[in-house]
């Protein structure tokens, strides 16, 4: 059996853009896509006969055996800043462009990639894999052996935990991208944990994994035994193709929904211990600060969220020659590491009312879900703030209702509601709305 | 309202592995992934002491913005041969590595290309899409203007009607490759064409579509209105960024289950007329000759389908130092223009008995579908022959089937089941098997 969601389904949802909006291309008199008429004409000089269209012979299908995006997308691209990185580019981080991100799938090449000592590039031919520790058969393999074991495949986001963590006293970057880019998403081909553990036997005092990573940081996180039997994943596929580098090649720690670093890329060694182990990147970093001075511990999900893509800082509404009257599509992502959206409010007096938005696409759990609200642009300005639930029970909680417990001195977990502002003139911008 | 299947519904499926093959990897005495142990030991020299891991920082993560594949998989990349190109490389194919696919996402940059004057570079900023006829409100749109309308976004594959083609007569190629790799699959964004037009308005005579390229063999193909009202996309987004310039950049047509040509790419303008348009590729091509004489015209779901992607004549169980008693994954794809798949069977004698295979991951309508079946390796050849059902009631036939009803001069839509043999020594050969 399988899980067999009927797509059609979303024509339903389709029409709830309509509905919800109080808004329909067709019903209403006076809202069209193009209120006041499509900007280029049929006389348009550029259609039909356009100089350079159509007038030689185009590339062959050979010119790249593995395609590279058309010249006109170069801006679409993974970004750093000094503000972002560690004092050098191998312990940092590369955020991806989610404000020209579509659906659900972030294309290997944009991927977001954080690393503690740079991007490591192990050889296939030379990889090896040791489980050790409280198994009751320890046990070295090669790639293509652990490749030999029953596969699966899952859509599921990553997230740094530091994502939107430089914001706890407010927007630091007007830009979606530098704002909340530390996360991506992939359909992800790998093996359980459990399928390898029941396949070696594991010893019942075994209640910790440590994964290692063959980088130069040696990268080691411990990972509770529940989270192991829950839906752990050794994972060599990313996108349909082999992982990129920058995610662990050749194989990669994946932790459903749970904090980026504790899916320990070019992953060497599992070992099974009865305690946890303490590693440095889970006692100086990766624990929260707490106002009372204790740091959490053990902190592992990342909680209900969710941002606007669209518009944003990088693609205002004012690049798009609009006009009152046309009938815009507000879209952004909701994603939850605890489980699957069930729905996202937005806001357009920034956090004072809400209305539900549609979510659409495929809805899968520890999945990036994508959320769609129709608006009829009559040049006010707007304070765009969304709130997204999970069936975990959770919902994101307001800026005042996060610092009363957290303080504004960690630096991960943040998942209050942010608020983008747009101009009367549909310039976009970063603003922070206590609530 | 969305449609939200159960992800974790799948954990049945995974288990159903071990059922149905009728073998477990802890229950099954002297059955184990690694029934010879692991061919590399714990003290092998390589492990944990790698003198190229980790010694040197790696490259910073702002190495490459927009990310490549490693080094190590340039072996991963589509190919082309004169016996598929049209005395061209132009007006020729270039096929998709499916042996080395995972899930049923093709990454962009693997994605097949067939193109009829070569690939088009159409700059974004020039682009207008043209409507006309028989609509009520003619129009000429911009890139942006276009992206205005409420987006959808869905998972398709995309399969040239000739794919497997050349082997009406028997096989070709020992190679999955070049016998199967016409086709690929992605998540798709773009508008819904009924969606433009009810906004425009649509004359109730209008009862075909003609869609029109602007790459230099102005590709055109007629639609029914059927076809418009219920799927039919116009798409700029693919696997969550823009069209590769070899799918059509910026804006192809997609008719999820359709034939691949039918997607015109680069797609410059939509009319709108009462009669069909009979375009040179509607007439000297991508008609299907009958043993008649005559030939089968408007014929454009690609039928239901499958294959075996794994083990391969390209990726044989010989390379992997295989093992009698190993239990092993047989995999594939299957897939259907006209539905979703319902069930995959696989006979390991050539076609004389079929057992069920699992549908693992997303089963989705007009979608790839992976399939799985676990075997014990016990060093006997097989003869691999699987056949796909979908829900709108369809099978796969046989050879003899096919033929009978249209010899062996077509060209288009064969889906007769095929066969792989796996020799005892694990190599993989492309055969055929009437029955």
């Amino acid at each position: 059996m399988s899980n067999k969601p009927n797509e059609n389904s979303e024509q339903p949802s389709r029409r709830d853009f309509f509905k919800k909006a109080a808004v329909s291309v067709t019903a209403l008199a006076g809202t069209s896509l193009f209120a006041s008429g499509a900007s280029t004409g049929k006389d348009d000089p550029a259609i039909m006969h356009h100089p350079k269209w159509g007038q030689k012979l185009g590339d062959p299908v050979t010119k790249n055996r593995y395609g590279i995006p058309s010249a006109y997308e170069h801006n679409n691209i993974r970004r750093n800043t000094k503000l972002l990185a560690s004092g050098n580019f191998q312990a940092s981080i590369a955020v991806a462009p989610i404000h020209e991100s579509e659906g659900i799938i972030t294309p290997n090449g944009l991927f977001f990639s954080r690393s503690h000592g740079g991007t490591a590039h192990v050889d296939p031919n030379e990889y090896r894999l040791m489980i050790n520790g409280l198994v009751d058969k320890e046990i070295v393999m090669t790639l293509d052996e652990l490749k030999r074991y029953p596969s699966v495949t899952r859509t599921h986001f990553i997230e740094c935990p530091a994502n939107g963590g430089q914001e706890w006293r407010g927007p630091q970057f007007n830009s979606l991208q530098f704002a909340k880019g530390f996360m991506s998403s992939a359909e992800w081909t790998g093996v359980y944990i459990k399928t390898i553990l029941e396949d070696l036997g594991v010893k019942k005092e075994a209640l910790w994994m440590l994964a290692e990573g063959s980088d130069n940081s040696e990268m080691g996180r411990t990972v509770p035994m529940d989270k192991v039997w829950d839906d752990a994943m050794l994972v060599w596929g990313q996108n349909g193709e082999a992982l990129r580098p920058e995610q662990g090649y050749p194989v990669r720690l994946l932790l459903p929904g749970w904090e980026g670093n504790l899916c320990v890329k070019w992953v060497k060694r599992l070992e099974f211990a009865a305690e946890p182990f303490y590693a440095k990147e889970e006692t100086s970093k990766y624990t929260d600060l707490k106002p009372t001075g204790k740091a959490i511990q053990h902190f592992y999900a990342n909680e209900v969220n969710s941002t606007v893509t669209h518009p944003s800082p990088e693609k205002p509404w004012a690049g798009q020659n609009i006009k009152k009257g046309d009938l815009l599509e507000i879209q952004g992502l909701a994603w939850s590491g605890m489980g699957t959206i069930t729905g996202v409010d937005i806001s357009l007096d920034g956090g004072k009312n809400y209305v539900e938005a549609s979510l659409k696409g495929l809805v899968l759990p520890k999945s990036w879900t994508r959320w769609s609200y129709m608006h009829v642009y009559d040049g006010k300005p707007l304070l765009l703030t969304t709130r997204a639930m999970d069936d975990a029970g959770y919902i994101q909680p307001t800026i005042d209702e996060e610092t009363s417990i957290m303080g504004v001195e960690a630096v991960y977990h943040r998942n209050a509601v942010e608020t983008w502002e747009v101009t009367k003139e549909g310039k976009v911008n970063h603003v922070q709305i206590r609530s």
